[in-house]
């Protein structure tokens, strides 16, 4: 049974293209530095991004971790936002391989307030832990995209404290887009980028981390320390590279597909911010808490997956493997759903 | 040169008492268990909070982070309040020692509230560290003491959840005074409790970690690991029977006399909220910020020991070594102190 | 150019049937649990080395982490053999990862002495770290193999302290054909196996972690917290089905050409014991020092490529990738080299 | 009831002068650095022992670990005898506290060969942690002290690898004596220094740690964040004060009562190597196993404390507790009590 799948872009299967690329593989022990895919894959991944050089990794969540236990030292603390995946989905990671103190503050739209950051820089101070770094996200996991001024004026605030930046862009390539500028515009703003290869861009495995020079060299003997030092990896990198190549620019399809869907909820009843609109995702709360914590269910046997709702908000991603006429048939099946569940 | 010190309640020094206890006190190693007035001390002091057992500890830190590491498994998450002593002063302690991450929440009157208590504590989900734990901290670092009401409120979420809950009770006899109950009616909402000799009861030094016997069995292990095993710690323990049979019940002129300063420095013009001056700390805010930032320097002339503020706002603290006379003498200098200033 | 490499067994390539069977590979979300082909390799490793269930990981040092986090508390200690893999090339992790502490024990043939183990297991004193998990490697790094007899006398130790057993597996099917036994024989006296998929049963990317449901489902979050959660991970999967179904049987040619080769390079001068040459890897000592420090670097311009020898010993591993011609070819390039490398 | 102890020279009561000290001490709160004894017993213990700057702590445990916090980065690797302290008896903490792997080799004599040291130091490989500190100590676990030519060596090795040296003297001017030496001629050959104000020196609590002054204001931080921050902490560096004065000198008396100790063991039929009497240890093996696992129970009937044989070898340890009268009374009842048990 084919599903129509709209829990997340993490989802997305291999185009043809990819498996194509992964059997035709040159490879080699990448542990050794001998496989040429991996290389050419981080090569790219760090032009493409606008930094000296990248790191191919199993996952975002790899990515982000290598980042912190490259930018601190035990006892550091880290300003984030406390609504940003590495603080929500992480499994408390950074407190167990960096040994670092996290710092969540609220979010608007993906953005902590400026002066709130300042303030929760520690001040030199015998009981304090010493801020060494601020991760932002972008896109944020809300699904906004934060704007170029604001990485500029935290830019500023790091800077002037002697802060590094860590950028999660796990979809910076959707952020990029709605912003309009190149990615290495987003990426300028960190010391450290991370972004998937996976999610949006369909690579089945694999995200980048990028960096300076010795960055990621210092970062790289992390990720064989975490047991993420992959022997024959060239096979998923040349599935990266041609999500890289030629992936990125059909992000746009799934953005206009979320404002698409979005509207067509609006019109069902649904409440959606659509100025928040602004990549894939749409979040959409039932005007009646009525039979919807079983929809997951229900849709499922239509053959519809989608996650179960958090307070009564769903989320749900567009991706290449969510055609327009999914939506259409999605949205059909959804009204009819609820229909019969308003006349029980 | 005698100094009136209202930086804090930790600079008490030793009564007279105390010193003799220690002079003449009984020792023997206690890693060996081998000391009688530590056990003495312990045994009073778990019976003075209600608790089965008590381990007597270096500081209010260690007691604090024996009991994270106590309760929690590396990779947790502990809930506790982003203003509270663990999460701002010890040093980013817990990602360090328990490998925990924590969740900081917002406080008013150093409460957490409980519908964002509920909604912090962790589904089951691969994505996400266990909680584990909640840290209470009574009276609150504000100066604010928290209710028993509340306290059985978050016990009854806690245990709803299979959660435990550390209370750093530094000063909890402050806090019991204040709402005029017996400790143990405090400590009942906690599977540990920390308290301090030091701060308002004024041993030299050391602070209790009370539980249950086997949970004081395992901070005690701890407590070797984190080099908190003294040998003969029987002379800090002496004082700290001290602390306990004659200093707990003066604390209420501290905080008579936080109240009779408070009322004199907003005669003075300075802002104070009087329904949170509940114990003896007295947070006051310059009406103008003429000069303030050189306060301490000039009285510290004047033979006077405060903190500076932080945005503008003092901490006050009184203490066993602070006198009405004193506080007279302190606001008179500080009137003369700030006329001066605006004159210039 | 295509090389002759005997530098390890990691380097071997896909077979054309994995490239075949990654690129037909039916894949799913493998993080919420949807990849049905990563599911099939779990149940059919499971089944294979004996155990209730199986995790996918990114490599052989990730599954030995993960079991160490899985078995062990902050503060254990685990005691292993001193030159074993964990110990010696997994950089440090044990302590980061897990906060424990590694008693390394002198080895023989892969072998701790059995006292020497016992003595090493802690009594319960407030000094002393708790002994939790008993670390063996088979085959060893030394390309020992260890007797089952063995295997049984520290399964009794383990069981007679309360003790968990994790055993280094990488080249389990080597040790098992060495033995003469099923795999199972060997797995069944520990309470988890790793094995690698890569290494000699050639897949690009991929070991297995197995034990009890329990064990694996704990090893699952860790897998998730150290980033080795993976999306479609299915593609590598099939791979590893090609290895386990495939690959493990020849393993016997690799053991034959590792004598052949021992007893090539005899006749060449060198030094090597026949016993130990047990699996696929010789050890190899040349008689003089003369020249041997940058024999890698001139072979390599022969296309052939090996590791720099340590104090003197050399270490060629054979696999798939290594025909007996190959060999042939080796020895007579060597030969060749080290003539010049005398004559000078 | 007044007993003998020969357990350890932890076991040391104060002195009535270190009562008076403690009696009469001017402290103050440490934490903001306003402790004049603590003060100057550090500056003090930094010229006693020939380093910069000096911190007090509470337990050499803890001088040991947060000079290892200190000197080190998480994921480090720290080589030192695999019998000494920091690896036995210090629960494990290396690997919590600092995140480092401790890599142990055999001693004789308190000294690791300087080959295996050497052959320990990783070089500079993905595989492998980082070799940042060699851990000595002085005089060793074993009784024995480790001669300054030794120290030489070993010191060389460490600068030209770019390593760090921490010396665990806690029984540093037993070894000086040994020597004939200045303490600070031992410690020259180390980065940082632990001794103990506790043990042979008689103060109830506390130990000294010694670096340059950036090390020690790092240590300084680090203690804070283990707990060690202690507030009118002159109590026990008055009692320091007198240790480091008065007590040092007559540790030699302690000596000459192990040899006096020892040979009377010898009489009684004991195995003594008296070549490793060097300070206040005896280390004495029964030549009949009989009855000697319920000796302790026995002695302490007759009042006489002594601790457990391990694998039928019994340590004592002198002190000045221990006179030569207790030693002649001690020895007397060990002979009565081992007849009676040879008679049953």
């Amino acid at each position: 049974m084919k599903f129509i799948d709209l829990r997340s872009d993490t989802v997305t299967t291999p185009t043809p293209k990819m498996r194509e690329a992964m059997f035709s593989a040159e490879v080699g022990d990448d542990v050794y530095g001998d496989d040429p895919t991996v290389r050419e894959l981080e090569e790219l991944a760090a032009q493409r991004i606008g930094k000296e050089a990248a790191l191919f990794v199993p996952s975002g969540t790899m990515g982000n971790q290598l980042a912190l236990m490259t930018h601190t030292q035990r006892g550091d603390e880290v300003i984030l936002g406390e609504d940003c995946h590495i603080f929500k989905y992480e499994v408390g990671a950074p407190a167990v391989l960096s040994g670092v103190q996290l710092r969540g503050l609220k979010t608007n739209g993906g953005m902590m307030d400026l002066e709130e950051v300042k303030a929760a820089i520690r001040p030199n101070d015998i009981h304090m832990p010493r801020t060494s770094l601020i991760c932002l996200e972008n896109a944020y996991s809300s699904g906004e995209v934060v704007p170029l001024h604001y990485l500029e004026k935290i830019r500023e605030i790091a800077e002037s404290h002697g802060l590094k930046i860590h950028l999660d862009g796990a979809r910076i390539f959707n952020a990029a887009i709605y912003l309009g500028v190149d990615a290495r515009e987003i990426a300028r703003y960190a010391d450290s980028v991370m972004f998937c290869l996976s999610k949006g861009l369909s690579a089945p495995v694999g995200s980048i981390l990028a960096g300076s020079r010795e960055f990621v060299e210092k970062a790289r003997k992390y990720r064989k320390l975490l047991g993420g030092g992959m022997r024959q990896a060239g096979i998923l990198a040349a599935a990266g590279m041609v999500a890289l190549k030629e992936m990125v620019d059909r992000l746009c399809e799934d953005h206009e597909n979320a404002l698409y869907l979005a509207q067509k909820l609006i019109n069902l009843g649904f409440e959606v911010d659509l100025k928040k609109v602004q990549i894939n995702m749409v979040w959409a709360r039932a005007k009646s808490h009525l039979n919807i914590e079983d929809l997951p269910e229900k849709l499922l046997a239509e053959g519809i997956k989608i996650n179960p709702p958090i307070n009564g908000l769903f989320r749900f991603v567009t991706h290449k493997d969510v055609t327009k006429g999914d939506i259409d048939k999605f949205v059909e099946i959804l009204a009819k759903t609820m229909q019969v569940g308003e006349q029980v």
